[in-house]
């Protein structure tokens, strides 16, 4: 690509990128229509121009759903070391993308190891640098500066950040709905706690929303995909679908229509924490708000009281949500609420929004999805193990398991022995 | 009450039972409502007329969706003692109900080992016992008597066994139908296989079916509920929906009615591996063609491919299955497909149904619920751990994720440390 261009400038000129030929390639789909989907805003493709090597993945309408994997530092368990661990974790349980949430130690160097060792699509959320800097060297969130603020949404997408969280619909007007509507749950964005401490005390609008046009600049100059965050996403049941979210949602559509008019790629952060028959208005309500832009789901978590299992509760909200339009599933591990999830928490929470993703895309009927699970299926007739080892979502897992319990005939399972009811069927039942 | 009567008689002749007066508190339901669905057929109380200890519970619509937990021996881990140590955990974790599916071992014993240390209703599979002697006094399924069969059911509901699955709507015309149809998965039910085993080598009609009065006689001399089993269901995905499995669920409807009719409580069993799209319809469709009896879900497993996790697919499958009507999850274990579970996988198992059944709670808005997530939000809002605990479903677990990886300021946690948003809104933003 040129400089100045991004995918979704290639893609409006109808032209098709190496990148969307191996999208389109890797999804089973013409390379036209995909150009199509993408010259709409309906699918993005992240990648930082200056990255050449990461992995290309699309995101959006029609194509498979995909799983994003949250590492990184907190100020209370800082260590490098270990994200790199959870980063290879994400790899081998299949994350399709990552984002790097450090909040602890040295943020520039953590990021550029995570960088130097992934070709996945990798996210941040540069307010959090800019946060951690006017805490540390000014005293508080209250002291961060608006040049602070793009200067590293500039810095990360020089050093090959392939998308960003930015918060830029967290308005005046949407605090003032979120004073009026009244919450139990507040604010539980990170992101948003900072931008509304300080929009509150400057009295001044978010400088994400004001000064727009810089975010776009730089996104456009690295393509860059904006992955407009929900500041106001609902951390309780009780909050979900208010007048707040709802507000935000809004201003990300007209924004998202911006990025899109600017040639930025743009995606839509979702809720959050959402009752179960709420989950299909949310994903319908912001696919008309946002123009059919690629949605991103947080989740959702469809209750407030599976501490500890929180992968649970984000994998029956993500695989309805993903049934409804959702493209994107931010996975959510069982130590959410509780603590820095550990290396194999990191990939207990992949695998569990893995199942939600491909619970959606066969719900969804993609015949990919539907010969994976046909395949198992006729493994499991057979009593073929390697072969259900073979199709199955976690081969190391499955193997363990049945390993430490073995059957006294090869060809059943210790749940059953020998009154099996396949081998019954495929020896008895088949000849007759 | 007298001899002869049952839950559904007395609810059917405008009284209550000490029984239907409970559950009716614990549900905050009025009695009078109460009495009114079970006359109807919409409320089961599982709870064997000679068993004196058993808590109350009530199944069907407008209840809690209550959880049931399968224990049981094999062939290839028969020992008792691990069963009472699942059982135990069955009762910490809160399951609502247990089935004793022992394949393995003196059947008897272990059975009436649970029923003398557990006061919850208790279910059993009794064709399995009937399977087992056959196999082993005379070397096959085929061999099974029907007087072997009807003596297993009487002195089992002489023990006190409160419910019991009898695959009753396996008739010819079901097989029929699934040699017509072609099947990826074939019968995956145990006592399914053993009946159509059984039926064709001998080209009988079920006893179950053909015998049905018999069966009737039983169940009301002990007020045993029926819980009529899906045979039939789909282990597969390609399967699901398909003609074997609704023409079993419309014999399943009749054969219903027919027990309701000789005063006996009736719920129907139903799939098994169903794709999320179609979680609906078949709820909607038992619902119609069994004209409102509780139905009680085996899952639904929303793939094929997740095995190792496979308490998760249920999970997802189970949520919208009760939102759209079930009554009554069954657990599937993390070991499901591939080994008997061990007692964590049982707790786990648990845990994770228990998530469903409360997010479908809160989906058809029960207060109740709803009040212990706001309760838990509002916790969460004050970093109040301790209220945390005692709102969250595994106080346990949730205690030991927080005590792993302790912060340094005890009112945050080490996901986010002094960036926790929910603290800098709380200390900030509200005084502003």
């Amino acid at each position: 690509m040129k400089p100045g261009e991004t995918q979704l400038t290639v893609a409006r000129d109808g032209r098709l990128t190496p990148e969307m030929e191996a999208v389109a390639r890797d999804e089973g789909l013409a390379p036209d229509r995909l150009g199509e989907a993408m010259a709409a805003g309906r699918v993005v493709i992240p990648k930082n121009r200056i990255r050449p090597d990461v992995r290309p993945l699309g995101i959006g309408s029609g194509l498979r759903v995909k799983v994003n994997a949250n590492i990184g530092t907190s100020p209370d368990d800082s260590g490098p070391d270990n994200e790199l661990l959870k980063l290879a974790a994400c790899h081998e349980a299949g994350a399709d993308t990552v984002m790097d949430l450090s909040t602890g130690g040295d943020l520039q160097a953590i990021r550029r190891a995570i960088l130097a060792r992934t070709d996945l699509p990798l996210g941040t959320v540069p307010i959090y640098q800019a946060a951690v800097e006017a805490v540390g060297t000014r005293g508080g969130i209250i002291h961060l500066s608006v040049d602070g603020l793009f200067e590293a949404i500039a810095a990360q997408a020089a050093e090959g950040v392939d998308f960003m969280t930015v918060h830029c619909g967290l308005t005046r007007a949407a605090i003032d709905r979120l004073r009026s509507q009244g919450r139990v749950g507040g604010i539980v964005s990170r992101g948003g706690a900072f931008l509304a401490t300080w929009m509150i005390y400057h009295d001044q609008e978010n400088p994400l929303y004001e000064h727009y046009d810089r975010l776009l600049n730089i996104a456009r100059e690295y393509d860059v995909t904006l992955s407009l965050g929900d500041g106001l996403r609902p951390g309780s049941l009780a909050d979900a679908t208010d007048r707040a979210q709802v507000e935000e949602l809004i201003a990300l559509g007209e924004l998202a229509r911006r990025a899109k008019e600017a040639g930025v790629q743009v995606m839509i952060e979702g809720p959050g924490h959402v009752p179960l028959d709420q989950v299909e208005t949310n994903i319908k309500l912001m696919k008309s708000l946002c123009e059919g832009a690629p949605f991103y789901v947080l989740g959702p978590l469809v209750t407030d009281i599976a501490a500890g299992y929180d992968h649970i509760a984000c994998a029956i909200g993500g695989a309805l949500a993903g049934m409804h339009g959702a493209d994107f599933l931010c996975y959510v591990t069982p130590a959410e609420h509780l603590k820095l999830p550990s290396v194999e928490e990191v990939r207990e929470g992949v695998i569990a929004a893995r199942i939600a993703a491909h619970a959606a895309d066969l719900a969804r009927r993609r015949p990919q999805s539907w010969a994976r699970d046909r395949a198992m299926s006729e493994a499991r007739q057979k009593t073929d193990w390697e072969g259900m080892f073979q199709h199955c979502l976690d081969p190391i897992r499955a193997r363990a398991l049945r390993e430490s319990s073995r059957p006294s005939a090869e060809d059943v399972c210790t749940m059953c022995g020998e009154f099996c009811a396949v081998k019954l069927v495929r020896e008895f039942l088949t000849k007759c």
